[in-house]
């Protein structure tokens, strides 16, 4: 499960230690420690960072496929998820030391910087294989935050990216070394942990308002 | 006329070997193409091509002008050919083997992948030297497609992209030899045949589908 | 205060020789400029260069603090003055000879094309530092112009980018020496006088009219 710890300015929230898939409790368990992010006063800057093969494979599937009914209630709470961290009022730096796939990469871009392992690792995202389209959501933030050529391949052709391919295709902003992923993030962060305030809230808030607002959108979370 | 063949799943449209201009009765060749594409099963992609010196000089401005009373429904004829390319339900590859302008620019856009010959032909987009404004269902689906820097430039200043240019741009995804472009395009097509299907026009429509929107719009086409 | 003059087909209107903020009088002064070049017929295009360390540090704040009861009327007229300059029916090149913060970096990407010294000076948009969120009519052009992974890193973490790391974020089109700076734009400018005219008006209108209907909104300005 998620677990925050503090260096200094920096929080850093560690999303597991396995797949990271985005159980009710893993959401519930990532949302009490964005509260805390927020609660907390002064320069601040938010890691988020996980342990062994996996950044995050996205949503629980098979916690989904055995609570059908509860679908709509899951995807507004993920969707809920992007929108708060997409907003955040402190600056957030994904450390993706493992792959990176579907809404785990999709959470990855709700982050203001990413920081990748350089030699091993994919993101991924697998949608138009797995007949799962984006919801209008997912679709809006992938689009707002990807240049149009990268969104476009990431999203039709599910091309699976190395850390030196999503460098170049600017989906994430550093390569690093397996050992130098979560320091480097963890410098990253604290450098602009004086960005941390309300402004900072307002300015991300009125660049993504349009994916705010379709994310935030309760009434036909899937778009169908 | 354009004429639809098929290389295993890769549907090959020749364009024509002439300037290749939306005369009506070949946009009418070109959805029956698309037709045939859409109602046949499994993997399957589609390659544009043509033969000659140009892909396609875009609009029949001969036959508009001679037609000034169908002006309207030819602009949403060709409105609704871009969109039915943009939202197709398999990958669309351009084998842009010589002079793409104007129109015929905007349909290579309108392709999930553009292979462009490196060493003559250009990709251009005239219209502000021959006053003939972009649509907004032109503007939007260029805008969609590019990064907005390159839309600025190839929609301000009408530059002529050479396909090393158009490379470094971005407009283009892959510089070929000559000989090779249409192989390059089939070979890009087949390895991605298995995307075909209902879940990639969902990605696909919901990614453009402000653009669509636009396009589709009977009202006000020219946006006088 | 702002001076015009003319070289040939192209206007090259000084913005000054100090900090060269948006005092009332100072954007009364650009008004008048731009009259005369809107009036002016035939090939023409307008360059924008200043005198000194600065190319512009943006709005007066002593004279907005000085005039708080004014608050609205001015950022009306920012924003006025921005959507003027981004619809101009002529190419406008921005050479950046020195520091260009703020509005006057908002200013500068208001143009078809951005000049600016290699060697020293900054291109900033410190709002995240000084606490001034970016209204959502700033918002809108900045994102609009920009990548958006650059619009994001300039926006949310005030980074000071230099001529050279302006020119590879994509922030300006070339980065030249000091004496170099407004005769590179200069020339630019006047190879495109030739694009001047209603068509280039209605192009820049269109691809730009979600963001000039921002700009030109007079309700509720500051977005809150």
């Amino acid at each position: 499960m998620p677990t925050l710890d503090r260096q200094d300015q920096v929080f850093v929230l560690d999303l597991g230690d396995g797949e990271n898939r985005f159980h009710p409790d893993w959401i519930a368990a990532v949302n009490a420690a964005l509260d805390e992010v927020e609660k907390a006063e002064g320069p601040r800057a938010l890691v988020t960072a996980a342990t062994g093969k996996f950044y995050s494979n996205g949503l629980d599937l098979d916690w989904l496929f055995a609570h059908a009914d509860r679908h709509l209630d899951y995807v507004v709470s993920v969707h809920g998820l992007f929108a708060r961290l997409l907003s955040l009022p402190v600056v957030t730096v994904a450390a993706l030391q493992g792959h990176t796939f579907a809404a785990g990469a999709m959470f990855s871009l709700a982050h203001d910087v990413r920081v990748m392992r350089a030699d091993r690792g994919f993101w991924c995202l697998p949608e138009a294989d797995i007949n799962i389209p984006f919801t209008p959501g997912m679709s809006a933030l992938i689009q707002a935050r990807l240049a149009p050529r990268t969104a476009h391949e990431a999203m039709v052709t599910a091309r699976r990216y190395g850390g030196q391919d999503a460098l170049a295709a600017g989906i994430v902003d550093h390569a690093a070394t397996e050992d130098a992923v979560r320091a480097t993030a963890v410098e990253l962060a604290g450098a602009l942990a004086g960005k941390a305030g309300d402004t900072l809230r307002t300015i991300k808030s009125r660049m993504y308002a349009p994916v705010l607002g379709v994310l935030r959108d309760p009434e036909n979370p899937l778009g169908d």
